[in-house]
């Protein structure tokens, strides 16, 4: 058993690990800070819990002080400048939800995120963890974004069999993805009935998936009345290889990523509330492109079921450990 | 471990119940079978499934071939009178997830059903399947209704200590619980933005209800645009008792139940997706009822979840054995 | 041509006054305030205003001075303890659309608002502004409450028909209900899929419907992921009269108000975006109450329509001029 | 005053091309043809219709009888295949809501719309009725399909000014463009908090935007869980042009295209409801393409607005004449 601390929990990506962590078999829970709910009892976040059995959440208690707990893991759920802010002092494993420290080239927090990074020198050691695409190793982990998860797994497979001048990807989040501050924008009488564009050819998540790729794209991404769930339409043009074939053989042992029959496209509806992404391949009929749409849920494969399977690989654990991964949910 | 028949696998209760029989410790998934789908393999019902390890459904077979099995539990997920016009032809325990077994004067399926019992006298011979207020045995279950069980869970345990005449329950479901043939009444484009009320003074749970409760009530059901969820709002008038202290007696030791703090409220956000259920009771400060508020899935603790507790009891497996209770779900 | 200044335009209710009020016939905009929005042209809140013809938006000026403007007429649409602060200085027509001033005892300020109202002796100058039911006169307004105009749209014409003590109201409102300020409980990540009770047995409205009604009811009102429209069951045992009769004949004439044939239920997507409200009578066939069922939109018949319907009775124009009563919406 | 005869006035585009006529100044109905609703009074189709004075709506009649009255303006909104049978015997005015008329190319109806045209030889006569693209005239038109007007209001005037291989559109539309028949793919359950891509790379609109643009392009279009509204997010590449300069001088003039300001995006909350649209123009920072987007309501500019609009045109009625264009909806 490893124990864990989550800092931050109680934002959406904050409790949604939590739940997966009391649901993990080798994991248990050590500590929980909160700012906003130091002190208080687990039921403040949800009634439900510590009420009836199973694994008991103790107090809330500060940020600060979750920091400095010595736990063997330790999931920051904060800000992207407070998650930079900080220099990890214990010995253990960090796993960043953020994306303070994604980004190689320091400079591009001062454009993308808006803040200068305080310890450029340290983002070199942080690995990206996005497990399918990329070998997990370290102790710093670097927890993708959930647009760049979602294009990734699309796309990454096939950085060297599309021209790198052709991608296109048009992205539709649920309004989880905004996290759980409320503005304007998330007032759910300007979401409901709505469908809005933002951030227009200009998200922070185009630097994360250009580092990846080696090539800029185009994205434009949109917020959906919906509550939970990401799909991404990526439009490339391919140099010569059988896409689908690509991303079949690629995808072929893994139990979180499926890549549907021809003809069948990925839907929300059957990821939401999982952490399993899919990926459908079309070829368009009246011009050269292909056509590669993945969906997920931002909390789920987007952010804290990603952040658990990272742990699963660092220590060995089942890939699919803690995960959420049911089969026939309507 | 028990095996398992799921009759009419491809609507949604028979779907959630494949769910939960997958997710099993104790349960081994042998027939499923369905009229549309006969013949077909399972990733027609669902693409994932069969992909990536895991416990593998077999091909679909008939309804009927699927009742000629000699399965140990056979889940019946049919409609009222296709379920009515059953006989149970094995030794195994039979859990019906339809209306056809639940009320006891068959004389009263010719109005609220719309069809004369073909089995009048077999009806004395099914338990009423709610087990925090039945004790569940016997081998032939009749699983509530979802309007049903979130009323009883709620008044069930009040049943001695209200008056009578004073019952109102005004009820919201969501868009699962009206099955998945598609309807002018199911179409997205009459649901979204709109909420109707249906069968109003005139619901077919009623009888249901009444038959629990010794009295009955007035009941209105409306329809909500949400996919999964219910909640029902029951007004009453004590006759004394501290109804608070009555519900927390009775659900003190209840993992699926959960009987809120004074002032929290139900919502559908926080059952979605699970088979726990929650209640809130509150006091009016203009007039001498209280209320008391009930939220649960509809496929959930509602259909599906209660399905499988029903059978936990019965084979005195864990109560939540296959179940879904995560505790803090965004 | 009467001149208008709408004070806190940039809010929900604002908002929809000022479309109504540039759709009218006989009113000319002369003023708007918002105190947000104090110096921006008009396009600061809607981009479209002032760009293709049509009547002209002048810029926004700030609350304090579109309050002193001479105006025939002034729309206050602020917060409840900002309107009771007010003391109207022009000898022109005021409708206040906050509760500010709908409570003749001025003690339930401190108990159902949060604030001791700094003007008690002025609230006998105030009609209570429900066409329908009060005969509009003088030159101060105090237009109701979403909630207590659908409430009493269907009890008003009861009142001395049914049992007082007989009388549960249950009421669910689209967000826009909510007013336009971000808060945890609008964020659209709690609000979409979810359906929450709030302030139940214990909402400020209950006694503006009770002071027009002579009794105090129960209530509970719910939230619902819909933008727009209120929806209030209502459960009544009548005295005797027919009570669909009496509602039949008081609404006979109106253009406004609905009463649908046997059978009918209303619903929220008939009245979306309208000045309308509908009334289904239906009686329930366990008990002996009657249930009666009234659906209008919050922001229409439920605030701005009906402020706008008020200055239509105060000047003699037609009943329906500048509100939105479209036949067919789908 | 024209006169008018609407066929297929129940479905969605029939019933909100009624709600128009009925408010135009110039147009009094003559005739409604419904089949299913054929002998039955007008609340067979709304319960407010023909309460409450204002225009009357006759009784409904058949398909069949409404096409042989003499109209000066039919509309026609048939499926697909009905409407192509039909042999226009008046020498009125013709709407063709459906896609029947709108290709040139006989030969591609069986391909993308799974009939062979019974009438060929008439395709040369109909006018592709886009007023802001086209000089609308004659007595046929073909009213334009939602997703292609979006695409072309968009992409139109800029057709010689763009790469015809870089063109890429993504669309995302609401549940009433899917028509009123009840499918699996519009029941609610499916639909909400869902998103669902289809006919990926294959949708019959396309071969009408390549017959207008003069060259191909690939298409995606997904469903939203929305009731109204289109959105199409439009990537081109300029071949030196400033395309935000030639969409504003085009659209300078009209009342229902709006280009919007620099940085702002469109939205479907603001269309909603309304016979308007929105474009907003942006420059990706990482590529060298451009984004269009355009946003409107798929029944009133994409249908029964624009239909009402080339009426208008036909007949020198004001352009906006019996158009829903409202400022400042909320």
């Amino acid at each position: 058993m490893a124990n864990v601390t989550i800092v931050g929990a109680a934002g959406y990506t904050g409790q949604e690990t939590l739940d997966r962590v009391l649901a993990h078999p080798s994991l248990e829970l050590y500590a929980v800070g909160s700012d906003s709910l130091a002190g208080r009892d687990a039921t403040a976040l949800d009634p439900r819990l510590n009420r009836n059995g199973g694994r008991r959440v103790p107090r809330f208690i500060t940020n600060e002080a979750a920091l400095s707990v010595d736990a063997d893991i330790t999931f920051v759920c904060l800000s992207h400048e407070e998650a930079a802010a900080l220099e990890p002092r214990t010995g253990g494993v960090v796993v960043d939800l953020s994306g303070a420290h994604r980004l190689r080239d320091a400079d591009l927090y001062a454009t993308w995120y808006g803040f200068h990074h305080p310890h450029p020198e340290s983002l070199a050691g942080w690995v990206y963890g996005l497990p399918e695409l990329v070998e997990v190793h370290g102790r710093l982990i670097a927890n993708p974004g959930c647009y760049a998860t979602a294009t990734l797994l699309a796309l990454g497979p096939l950085r060297d069999h599309v021209e790198p001048t052709s991608v296109v990807v048009d992205a539709k989040s649920g309004m989880t993805g905004a996290g759980r501050t409320p503005r304007a924008s998330t007032h759910a009488g300007f979401v409901l009935e709505n469908l809005s564009p933002y951030k227009v050819g200009s998200h922070q998540h185009v630097p994360e998936i250009a580092q990846f790729l080696g090539f800029p794209i185009t994205f434009t991404p949109h917020l959906l009345p919906v509550r939970r769930g990401l799909l991404a339409t990526c439009y490339v043009q391919s140099t010569g290889a059988d896409l689908r074939a690509v991303l079949e053989e690629h995808y072929a042992g893994s139990a979180v990523v499926t890549v549907l029959p021809d003809g069948v496209a990925p839907e929300l509806g059957r990821v939401q509330g999982t952490d399993a992404a899919e990926i459908g391949v079309f070829q368009d009929r009246f011009t050269d492109r292909t056509i590669v749409i993945c969906a997920l849920d931002n909390l789920g494969k987007g952010a804290a079921g990603q952040a658990v399977q990272n742990v699963n690989r660092l220590f060995g654990f089942p890939d699919t450990a803690g995960l959420r991964l049911p089969g026939v949910l309507v």
